[in-house]
């Protein structure tokens, strides 16, 4: 039995596991989940994941794994995206740390904010502070990506997935990337990957 | 020339690396950071960190590593305090992920808003939010350990000191970890390592 993937495709983090699954051709299950009708929190999802949040990945014999990143290094273990030598290999985690906590918190929560609930009045001050640390984190992978084609080097790693996923919708935050051209260039790099997908795309073409 | 390792043995995630470096018993130098005096700001700083935080690895050669979970992957592997085997090892890295995701932004930011600033009046609001998301981590713990010793299982792997990190300085940022008896039996698991050592006694024999 295949893989399942418990998730919402509009989430950078489940689709961070979709775009991955894709690129190495593994077949799958995507099983929707509703975060914004509650889904996450129903007594049989938390007997999944007891921390309430996708996406979950399924095993065939049940076994479950979370954490998006967490995942993506499971899935990855073994093929290019990942790479053995143990520096190189910490470093793609340095990435993906920084993603989790210097990046998402800010663009993924503006983005959510905004779109999925219209920039309500109360939220004002939230989404304004957000925007601050959004900008704080692109400005640090345009430094980086200056002076280099991926996070990790010349070749591209899971680390390029994890900050693609909300970088490529950070618009929908109302982040504005005109200022950072080295992280515009790296977006099209990524984009031309064989099986590539964005969001919307993948989006439109799931049931 | 051993590692060298820029932090503050009062930050969770500087000890993290420390504690390791000590179980594992391996000789380094320890450069102290003062954050509250702006160091992590300074341009030299930022040229080893363009993100502006501790803990920072660095390498015999010069190259420098950042986050403190990406660290302990990189000093953990081949030693059993890291999984070889891919699913034992991405479920180390899905409690690190948790870690940094759903437990320091809510107790290390309680503790730092409560010990260091003293809770002042304009933080109070936030401080309360803070506990709410700490609680909620640590009812997830909770629920893990009481089936299992450690978090991946019965042996102890370097999410446990993820965790371990700011779990076991807690009350400084509130916490009462009265309703958790689980975490309390792990929290004294881990006191009991050899050349364990907790973070007020780290501190007390750094010079």
């Amino acid at each position: 039995m295949p893989y399942r993937v418990f998730g919402d495709i509009h989430s950078g983090n489940c689709y961070k596991v979709r775009l991955l699954l894709v690129l190495l051709g593994i077949d799958h299950h995507w099983e929707p989940v509703d975060i914004l009708a509650g889904e996450t929190g129903s007594d049989e999802f938390l007997a999944m994941n007891p921390n309430g949040m996708i996406p979950v990945l399924m095993l065939d014999d049940g076994a479950v794994l979370t954490e998006s990143n967490a995942i993506l290094n499971f899935l990855a273990t073994g093929t290019p995206w990942l790479p053995d030598e143990p520096l190189a290999r910490a470093r793609v985690l340095q990435w993906q740390f920084f993603e989790q906590y210097s990046h998402e918190p800010y663009i993924a929560t503006a983005r959510f904010i905004n779109r999925y609930l219209g920039l309500p009045d109360d939220r004002r001050e939230e989404y304004l502070a957000k925007q601050r640390g959004g900008h704080r984190a692109l400005r640090v992978m345009e430094q980086v990506l200056d002076g280099q084609s991926f996070f990790v080097g010349e070749q591209p790693t899971i680390a390029d997935i994890s900050l693609y996923a909300y970088t490529h919708v950070a618009d929908e935050g109302g982040f504005d990337l005109a200022a950072y051209p080295a992280v515009r260039r790296w977006l099209s790099r990524v984009g031309q990957w064989p099986h590539h997908a964005t969001m919307a795309r993948m989006a439109a073409t799931m049931p």
